[in-house]
């Protein structure tokens, strides 16, 4: 292998993100229990989040206009007011949580840093995720974040590009086999597949991987004994 | 001038965009004409869009939570669903505005493109001007698209690495003295001023600007005169 360039993923990779999505989803559940149930609810939501996905993008802020609109649409436009309030409130908490590095990632881009060029390649909102980066503390270990609207082959072939490097050259570390590793091994890059124990339904995919750039690793710090 | 890339704003330099805020503001008003004055309902959303500004950023979606929030706000917590409905609507349909381009652009990047390295340096939402980008068929004209969270002389000193020149190698095109011209001037680069016949009163500055680097031309097309 002749990595020039590693690139992580950010959230659920670098640090914990979906639970607050699964927690604010809990909050809007319990705010709408008297139209529907739980689980029809989250069918509901994830069904306004998927349409809205090509108009909105990844990120807080269309999570939460979806969120407003399943209220709207499961009450049959009764939904009070002060109820939006508090789906906005969400949001607005979600924007500012803290960031929980997960473990033994500060090591691991600590012993990688001299050696490889470390950049984040991400999806979402780009001031959220810049914001996130600043507060984790991690900024230094990067020479630069990528914010990429959909992580699809040609985005991909889009950042090889701008990094200048060849496919081969790139490693790309992440927790969602879907945006993270396929793509990558797409276009001839190398692809550690990170799980987190929480994945969001999108992301999930079904089929095992057999490729010889690609390894699945249980815990991050395993990195280190595989390069 | 030793320029290497000329770096353009996207929204009101390339293409129309403040005057279908303006619409959707107008909309939003007549929507919500029951509980205050046009200019009280002006007043309060922008008053809750710049306190948002830091949490959101900048683009549709942030607007849209913002004039959500502005309804609630306006009307006690009264405003019905239905409303809050409607201006959801408005927001998807700012994003599937078709491009229309100003006079003169495309003559202007036909021009410049085999002299110089072009690119589109510019706020908002990723997802969407790529989109906006894709949709004006300007595309082919541009290096690469930079989208920065904030326009601010950190921000332009990124780009400036990012793009692997010196500072006075770039010039920045764009119709906001606040975003486009005084940043880049400061950290030493060269700035036209192509105004534009509504600008958000936020962007407004009051101060003339003398500077040996800076350039205000009423036609984007004069660009090449004074190159």
């Amino acid at each position: 292998m002749d990595i020039k360039v590693i690139a992580f993923d950010a959230d659920d990779t670098l640090w914990v993100n979906e639970p607050y999505f699964r927690q604010s989803e809990e909050q809007f559940c319990a705010l709408l229990g008297e139209y529907a149930s739980r689980h029809e609810l989250e069918r509901e939501l994830l069904k306004i989040e998927i349409e809205n996905l090509a108009l909105y993008g990844y990120g807080i802020k269309g999570f939460v206009l979806s969120m407003i609109e399943t209220a709207i649409k499961v009450s049959g436009k009764t939904i009070n007011a002060d109820v939006i309030e508090k789906i906005i409130d969400l949001g607005k908490q979600m924007l500012n949580q803290p960031i929980e590095l997960l473990e033994g990632v500060k090591e691991v881009l600590e012993s990688l840093k001299d050696k490889y060029r470390l950049v984040v390649a991400t999806k979402g909102d780009l001031l959220d995720q810049e914001r996130k980066l600043r507060r984790s503390g991690l900024g230094p270990y990067f020479h630069h974040i990528e914010i990429m609207s959909e992580k699809d082959d040609a985005n991909y072939l889009k950042l090889i590009k701008h990094l200048d490097i060849q496919p081969q050259e790139l490693l790309m570390v992440g927790n969602s086999l879907k945006s993270d590793i396929l793509p990558v091994l797409n276009i001839g890059g190398h692809a550690i597949h990170v799980p987190y124990h929480i994945t969001w339904v999108h992301e999930q995919i079904e089929d095992g991987i057999d490729n010889e750039r690609f390894k699945s690793l249980q815990h991050i710090s395993e990195i280190l004994t595989y390069l």
